[in-house]
């Protein structure tokens, strides 16, 4: 039983498909001409792109959308600039497709190589800020994937403009015309169809709210890269050197409270309670942070409030910051295994035994050592961009730039020989 | 509602969890303590095995099972031997967890480096043949993660009586007791509940035939590394030397027609045709090949029967091989990419530029030149073992030995920077 809407969905999974293959051997000067023409186009096509934006602006204003919401849907000249840069450092990116993983030469003279390859089609699903239609599309372009946009229904008039800029160049440059597909239909069950797809389609990314990624994670027939939660650790060692900890502590906490590698659990060893915990209070109520403490640390500082058991299993993405006093690094090992999402947790000390016990036994994606939690993100380690941060052990773990995107394929070069 | 069943599987994957913790911090000295305790106490235990075995193999044949499923179910002293040799041999096998996977210096100072990391808790259903059972336990545990196995019925008792070879040894050697779990139950439906334990569960990989994957693949809520079939080409490029064509046509058919990195379909480029296909297809014949050709093929050798477009989609796994004269090396592909499987493809040429065009163009797990397509496997290509070949393009593309079974951490290490 085809409908309408199934066929429309196949329609573009299958243009998606044929892109995909000839993109896979497109050369990189043809991607990186793609993407020049891409931030020439943003520049050069500015005020069409904020006349569309304007018009979702209205419409969403009218709609009675909360003012933070309509920031995040909100384009300006500045931040077309912005990502017409980010366009072009994409362009200064290493190509994926084609590096050499690793190779040997096996007893029998057979050379033996990875080759790495795009995974093919990226369905990409995500919520209204604007300004990912570009960076998904030059990211998953430049590691040889075809992808298919689906951006929020508020930001269609904008998504549009900037879909035209995406794909106007494609063929001049050499790329396939279905390399960058934006569904235009506003219709949520087009998604679902698009998920039955898994024959054609290799992998989902939702970026997006928890129901987002639930509802996805429920219905997708192809992996899905997920971005859940960050419940992430400062945990404050015996031997922390007081600046060092209260520098992480604020930095891990204040920068960017609203993302995922913010941190919202504060660990500190009871031997150094007494006196750092007074400091890094004073130092945390100063920048309005709203302290959630354990008994322990309440009684040192009357200024808190008492956490509730929910509050350590809790992403606030806000001013708040549970804190708990513990007897030893073994037992903050134990809260962030219990407590924690596996994002990123952070321990300050001096003590070389006590780093190398928390590197090995804290099994988050990023594990740091003596800096903010705020550095697990693809720019900061050196990724070069980021398409989303994986919460999932499987295939992409913390940051994703090119590389995660990719896959592999074996490459046996022989003279004849055959299997005994 | 708790039935018995689900309280059973999550007390297996809550065992498994546990274990997975301690497990992904043993030394390799303990893993290989216990491997060789394994390897010792296949040796000690051989007459135990071979009883146990002996009241499967005639319960299997009373219930009328076939002689190929009652050869796969039986076990000999000499297939016990080569269980505990190839349990020795993973011992020689570089522990994968701890590997540094690669690293660098930030501008500001950070050390980011990626850790390898086991994957967890690996969920095993395999069918009948029970040596297994042995090699998958081995494979995880030197990999770090706890496993659950799930075998076939047919081989209750000899999984038994393995697995009591496997947990006898763990906690003396320093290992978690539920590192290893064997499924008792021979209830169907307890596979159905362990696959609803994705929140415990890291990853499902299912042996057997294509039924099994499906199911598996249908419920898991957990990824699952999957293993479908290898329609698997050998091109003859017009430039082809004929004693090289010959051996690799012959071994990539006949060698072991019943795997998934067999042969299939020979393409033959029509300027070599006349000269070639005869040679090839007596040499065929004589080991007993059935061919399948098309009208092209069928008129030089008449010997061979009309291939349905079906064959050309069909995993045959016996002596029968399908046959096709086409024009180019571009046709040669474009059959490939129609109807093949993506798992391994082979062309024989002299030619350079043939050969530069075939690897880049055909996107198979192994794309295989001048050399059999047998050599698409874990042991061959250098793995030093497999746990399975993965058809799937994500985590894992083709063979997966220990590599395959983990994941990496992101370890940061810094001297109190923070971000700005």
């Amino acid at each position: 039983m085809t409908t309408p809407l199934t066929a429309v969905a196949l329609q573009l999974a299958h243009n998606a498909r044929a892109a995909a293959a000839s993109l896979a051997v497109c050369s990189g000067e043809s991607k990186n001409r793609w993407l020049a023409a891409v931030a020439l186009g943003l520049r050069q096509n500015t005020a069409a792109i904020l006349a569309a934006n304007q018009q979702d602006i209205e419409a969403a204003a009218a709609a009675g959308l909360s003012k933070a919401m309509l920031d995040r849907l909100t384009l300006t000249p500045d931040r077309i600039e912005s990502l017409a840069k980010a366009v072009e450092h994409v362009i200064s990116l290493p190509d994926p497709v084609g590096e050499i993983i690793d190779g040997h030469r096996r007893p029998n003279g057979l050379s033996v190589s990875r080759v790495r390859v795009p995974l093919g089609v990226v369905f990409f699903i995500y919520e209204s800020r604007p300004n990912v239609t570009i960076d998904a599309a030059a990211l998953c372009l430049k590691s040889g994937n075809a992808v298919i946009l689906r951006g929020g229904r508020e930001a269609l008039q904008t998504n549009q403009a900037l879909a035209t800029v995406l794909t106007e160049p494609l063929s001049r440059c050499g790329l396939p015309d279905f390399a960058v597909q934006l569904v235009q239909s506003a219709e949520r069950e087009l998604v679902g169809e698009l998920l039955q797809l898994g024959r054609l389609i290799d992998v989902t990314i939702p970026r997006g709210g928890r129901s987002l990624i639930e509802r996805v994670t429920r219905e997708a027939t192809m992996p899905v890269i997920k971005h859940f939660d960050g419940i992430c650790h400062v945990f404050i060692d015996q031997s922390a050197d007081e600046t060092t900890a209260l520098n992480i502590v604020i930095n891990s906490k204040c920068q960017r409270p609203g993302v995922c590698n913010a941190a919202e659990t504060l660990l500190i060893h009871r031997n150094v309670a007494d006196t750092l915990w007074p400091v890094l209070a004073a130092a945390l109520r100063q920048h309005n942070v709203q302290l959630r403490c354990c008994p322990d640390s309440l009684a040192l500082v009357p200024a808190g409030v008492p956490a509730t058991e929910q509050d350590y299993h809790t992403e606030h993405l806000d001013l708040i910051m549970n804190v708990r006093i513990v007897n030893s690094i073994d037992d903050a090992i134990a809260h962030i295994r219990h407590y924690g999402s596996a994002h990123t947790d952070a321990i300050v000390t001096r003590c070389l035994e006590a780093a190398r016990k928390f590197e090995q036994l804290v099994d988050s994606s990023a594990v740091v050592i003596n800096a903010s939690t705020r550095f697990n993100d693809g720019g900061e380690l050196g990724l070069g961009a980021e398409i989303g941060i994986s919460t999932d052990r499987f295939h992409a773990r913390g940051p994703c730039g090119l590389r995660e995107i990719t896959t592999y394929k074996y490459i046996v070069r022989g003279d004849g020989q055959v299997r005994s």
